[in-house]
């Protein structure tokens, strides 16, 4: 079991990182009133600073519009639903972090696509009437939103390059001329505006040199570096569904890592960086995204990715997600931390549960992150089963870890007890996937078997007091089968007024 | 252990009894936010018919206003708060139990009040001014809300005047006086409308027959009986608080059919009987309330109430209430299934767990009682720990009972599982009271505290499935301490397609 | 100038012909937030009864999803996208009017489409498999919703097969194929379930006959019969819009006349006759769906409708519609009564005029609509100016109508004065397109800008008091340029008491 | 006729002296549903910063609580309703601008009473009790809500010390007893919090002498000055109303710039400044709070105020208030900006026009402000008709005023033309008084009636373009009785594409 004496006083501070940003389907989803309820649910639970997916530039956003017609032929830029979005973005306390993508098939130069939806994934026909798109889009939002707004929006060139599925023959060469041409464009509208790529998938490592090496010959603005994670393996199909070997935790970590590692002692390794996605696995059919080994197995990942990059943005908030068709049932392996209709997964939990850490780190280690608010005194221990993926697949039933947490008084006297808040989500408790399993997995729930899900769905709560001694509690923590449990630890101030004799209540008095 | 095997065909019908009416605190009251924030989440969860409470003619709602200015004297019938209350009322799909009282001070014939807001207790100076003012607020809600709608309104006739703090003197021959002056004023605006008495208070079954026999003689209407029920002993007051002995819960039946026992034989046995007020204690400072000792109490009253009355009215919905003065802390013992924003007492969930109870009834007992949806086949268990008030205090740990519970297949084949979901509510469990407790009870829960007690009201619930067998389920229930669990058991109709295996998500494979 | 008298006594009732039904872009477009904010509102302020579109089957809503993986190969039926919308229309308190169509691609046997966003429109490449996608979506429904629901939905096959665009080769003989394969298959649910068609465009007359010949010989069940209506002339283009003639408005109603007229005498004549889309222009477009043109122009079809048909479905609630692409404009001529993000247009408050008039109509002429509300005494007026399509394009700047309202006591001695209500919506007053084209028309309006539409969006509003003359007012109704305005004349119960002087108001005393 | 011709320069700048505070009926009605109904309508449209009324330690909101039972012997602070209130003006964004009274009757010296609601205006029984009371409540504040936020909260001692009515015997030696003792109290807790007075009512400046030396003497904390202003004149009664002459409104400027004027050279003249009530007519029951009247008369003083004094608290916000009596009719010419249910007053619509002006001020006169957002280049004119209250009751039925205004253009070209966007309220339109009296002033309006009040109460607004020439617009704004109205002006970006023409629409080729 472990053992771990919390100390005192901070060793360090918590960073933002896990919450700078989170991934989104496709931007015309956004439009969804399902997407909006969902998004909503999680600002108001966890709160995300920005918010990244593909399309804007996709046919089905409508924004690049030749015409020809009555003699009249043009282009016209049209913004319809793109200010209906980032203006819904916005009303949620939700920044856009733009990905300048997919080609508009009236600028595509072929009719290669990518997902169920048909991104087009071909290079401009025209690159200078790309940059006239890129531009027109990023003086819209200038103009509508204002400057000092728009330059907090990263704005991220292309996506998966490096992949033949994004980017006609992954083709380096023609990736960096858009690179170059989009920048630029960019930067025409205002210098202070941010712009970066190449926004690799995992494996592509062999691209980091070439890139710095081309925008630095051609001093080629780049604000920061965005790179993609994720651990799991080949895909083992079934209809409608996936199966993956992952890799342990660890590689999710080091994959954050990497680029600065092979930029080291470059002007490149100073930039900011962003994982702009990650996840388990990169497939939206995937059941393990359902599972409370999902969150079990990113815990560590959330925990101590701020070591790494200035962002790390999960794939995706929500399942409202077309990329291999619509969904045939509810649970079905979406990326997303919520179901459609909002039933929360094990891994919104995590995210909740970061989303109640304080600043001040007391302990950090392979099965728990401390922290202590300075305001209040509130210690928030998040602690977890350690799993291993596929590497190492043999968790026990049970974990257990015993802390010795240091409850401060938050003024006056020294507090006698502390209260200890326990929120649990494992593979039996918290779990709506596994309710859905016992209701028969119902591929469309009627609205009584929905609102078990949203009760299932529920951590378990558990209230204690502890007594305090020598100024600390000492807890013994079991956790069950891939739990994430969040424990809030309280000095009590005892207000029970000296009258009070709580064996005078019925159903009290004989008790121990 | 109770063993029980479940009928699989109906017994009786669950009457509606139970959620006919409500108490609530003085109609001035229904003008808060909290109170009426408190409303809609108890027509959500639980949905009652009628809402009955005080101090419709009192001062604070202003009807009976007499001027003399300017050479003008007369007396103006005001409606300015009758109406926000009762369109709100209609709005949150509740209807007025209206009560006749307490008396305008202008047309009281003394000064003597009751409550710590001094609803005057005095009988009308003038019984024909009084009968103009009866005359005038049904006529008013009749040109308002249209006659169908206030024919479904019953009309009680003033509170507990066998009291002397409700009724000055408890003088019957001038409660009578009251009642056929009232009586009449309503029929003046339309026959059909309900009017009812005499609202007496627990131990008062002497005033039966001088009643029966003053309206049988003079012929005055009466549409309905009314009479209130709480089994608490004498009060022991400690600071802004009260404890009491409670009689069996039994008791509280034996009080709801008291008045149909002693009229028997007569016309008045054959009317509508409404326990406008029930509780345990009458005392809105007694910590009883705030407990999982009065949901199990009163769970086998819901239950069976329905055999003796039309409707009986617990008092009262939320703790919005004053007439002890306003309440001193969070949790003070109030009469409310939900506290002050809407912290839900386990009284609240036994109500809530009735709502979720079907028409068709398949078994009652001691300790439970088994419904099932026609139409879905779902079959709801409550449970409860039987309690014994404090002639019989003792209570193990632990309950336990066994059920053979029917499945019945919806449609096709009948199935293999029936899913469980369980919703829990006991004295650890489901319990913002105990929580409450651990935080050191802070008199005036600051943000973060509220919402560890609105996450620790929730039932702890749980999922499983179990296989069916000969048409039967067997199930072990155990119960903790004053525990009301509710179990929904669905026959499970399984849509797994052929080609998912659990085994292969990552964390399964190992499994048992 | 007209004048009128309007009788006292009704002459007839208004049918619930307009508001029976109601259009909307494709099914997938329910799931916006934007469509299901304007849904809400048009429930809010017109209340219809059943909702009409294109796509249910169409891939976009993913319900015929063919699969062959892992050895595993056959159709699965997936409602995820379906039960999201019709959960919310019933939440709206609206019902579907389905309409089965277009092909999914899996079932097609060409590649033909329709719209922009690719509806295909050719014949199902097996019959038998259509026919089980048709009764599995109906069995589906009746499922999840019941059968008493399901039973009010009415069940339109396929639309506007007449017409090359919509069915491939307008083939009469295939279309009466399908017409009989889905019938049978929708009445393999349930005998009592109602279906439909051929919903022909305008036209298409000489469908009428083979249609009844077709269902009568092979004994095909036919509920009702389905045509469409607009009288609009060729388009014109320009770019991203279409300029057309109108005929007059009366081509609507007959119109909606002909098929009966057509069917007189055979059994189809006394079938329950649905227009499932009617418009000026059937062009998504054409400026005039924003102006108050189309609003006058219409008034007189909403008042006279329900002669000929049992509902006319206004073509369409809102501006979310994509049939010829993304509008890049914010007014851009769509059909909607709502452009996106809830500014009302004209034909919006035509019909929420509508929806003020009351059952038991008094009068009814060529500019003029009167009821009473038998409850209340309200008599409202719906008063528009004539307009005659291109065919007799030269109103004048003003028109007039002179009225004499009977003006009931609602109870007690007759009223002295009548309060008149009035609502105006012209060419300048209540008309956001007006107020977008002196902003410049732009086409991504910001926020204030968009507060300045809502404003300029409202009615004009004014209030006065007549003097009721031999229980009646008299009325002279001026009305600008090509408006809809309505008057809600109430008898006065006049509560004023006897000391109020309103000359000591300051500011009032001096006034004539 | 006035002629401007505004100026293309700032000369001024707004103060936002006009909103940081206004005031409400007593602290307990802010429990009220239509209360916080009201105050969100209010900071929507509005904006207030802070908010002041009475009550905060009465009997009814429960703070001091002595206790005697069971042998414990006490006082008890209460926050229950406390926090409940200052949580939700916190959630609405809005603080509280403190005001310690009335006297808790458990520390009362006496049993004299203000108000129907019975404020007890006598000092406290115990001085070292009355600074243990409020040294506890700002305690407790700081302790919720941080000394950082309630720092920015004045705290106020008693209210209208100088009459008799208010503090028992004006007697100004107790008041300043009073004041010494709260102000110390209240820099017990914190040396930075903001303690004023003295609170006094109009007509009292021989009390501003004996305060300055009595603080000055005893070196008594003093962080700002606090008065009152009214300009009405004696009451002429009738039931349930008031009828008054009013002096000039530039008597209520007089009465903002007295306290600086008389305390000029001394430290005090720097002290911030706060009217913490202002009003035409101090009486709750004064039909002019509900006429346009009140706004064009209080026009010229939200435009002026900010020259004389840090805030100005309009008395009161909403008609929910009690000060005589529940209103017994809906118009009733209580203080409020809305009555009951939101209906919007013309002195609403004042605050909500002010709400749209801009910082930088181009002119300001007799008869208008104008002002310039310098970041839209939108210019906002409040134009109103001058009233000489009964000093000068005679206005015109008309008033005209004619305006240059300079119209920036915001970037590139010069627009050539700019849109005028009017919202107009005068004695007819935008007014719900007027619709209220033509509806027979309806005491209790039925729902259909309050729905015609909404819409009656609406600023009837127009839309238009003007030509713009040499950089200028000419404006010719002819102005109703009493009116009050907003024109925002703004320079058009033409968007209109070159292909579009309006004579093609229907209805609109044949107009001039």
């Amino acid at each position: 079991m472990t053992r771990i004496t919390v100390p005192s006083e901070p060793v360090s501070t918590l960073s933002d990182a896990w919450r700078t940003c989170v991934g989104t389907g496709r931007f015309n989803l956004a439009l969804r009133q399902d997407y909006q309820d969902s998004l909503a649910l999680v600002q108001r639970d966890i709160g995300f600073r920005h918010i990244r997916g593909h399309g804007l530039l996709s046919d089905d956003v409508g924004v690049h519009r030749p015409y020809d017609a009555a003699g009249h032929r043009g282009t016209r830029y049209a913004f319809t639903y793109v200010d209906q979005v980032v203006d819904a973005y916005l009303g949620l306390g939700i920044k856009p972090f733009l990905e300048l993508g997919f080609m508009p098939s009236g600028l595509a130069s072929g009719d290669e696509t990518v997902f169920w939806w048909k991104g087009n994934i071909t290079p401009p026909r025209d690159h200078r009437e790309w940059a006239a798109l890129v531009e027109a889009v990023i003086r819209h939002l200038v103009d509508r939103y204002g400057l000092d707004e728009v330059r907090t929006w990263p704005i991220e060139v292309w996506n998966e390059p490096n992949l033949v599925d994004f980017w006609q023959g992954a083709d380096q060469k023609e990736y960096f001329r858009l690179y170059e041409c989009s920048a630029r464009a960019v930067k025409d509208v205002d210098a202070s505006l941010q712009v970066g790529g190449p926004a690799i998938s995992p494996g592509a490592d062999a691209w980091w040199e070439p890139f710095a090496d081309f925008v630095t010959q051609r001093d080629v603005p780049v604000d920061f570096l965005s790179v993609h994670a994720y651990t799991s393996g080949p895909a083992q199909h079934v209809p409608f569904g996936t199966y993956q070997a992952l890799r342990r935790p660890q590689s999710l970590l080091d994959q954050f890592a990497a680029p600065r590692r092979i930029l080291a002692g470059t002007p490149f390794e100073d930039l900011p960086l962003h994982v702009t996605e990650f996840n388990t696995s990169y497939r939206p059919d995937n059941p393990v995204h359902d599972t409370a080994y999902n969150a079990a197995y990113l815990a560590p990942v959330l925990a101590g990715g701020g070591d790494h990059a200035d962002s790390f943005s999960y794939w995706t908030f929500c399942d409202v997600f077309e990329e291999e068709n619509i969904p045939t049932a509810f649970f079905h392996g979406g990326f997303g931390m919520l179901t459609h209709r909002q039933v929360k997964k094990p891994t919104y939990h995590l995210y909740s549960f970061m989303a109640r850490m304080a600043a001040d780190v007391l302990a950090r280690g392979a099965d728990h992150l401390v922290t202590r608010d300075a305001a209040t005194g509130r210690v928030a221990v998040l602690a977890w089963q350690p799993v291993g993926g596929s590497e190492d697949p043999h968790e026990p039933e049970r974990h257990e870890l015993r802390l010795s947490v240091p409850v401060a008084s938050g003024s006056g006297n020294a507090p006698l007890t502390a209260s200890v808040h326990r929120s649990v989500v494992n593979e039996t408790e918290g779990n709506a996937f596994a309710a859905w399993q016992h209701l028969g997995r119902p591929a469309s729930p009627g609205v009584r078997q929905l609102e078990m899900l949203y009760e299932a769905a529920e951590p378990v709560r558990s209230h204690t007091a502890l007594p305090v001694t020598g100024g600390r509690v000492d807890l013994v923590v079991t956790l069950g089968r891939h739990e994430v449990t969040l424990l809030e630890i309280d000095p009590v101030r005892d207000e029970t007024p000296g009258w009070l004799d709580d064996a005078r209540i019925l159903g009290r008095g004989d008790r121990g």
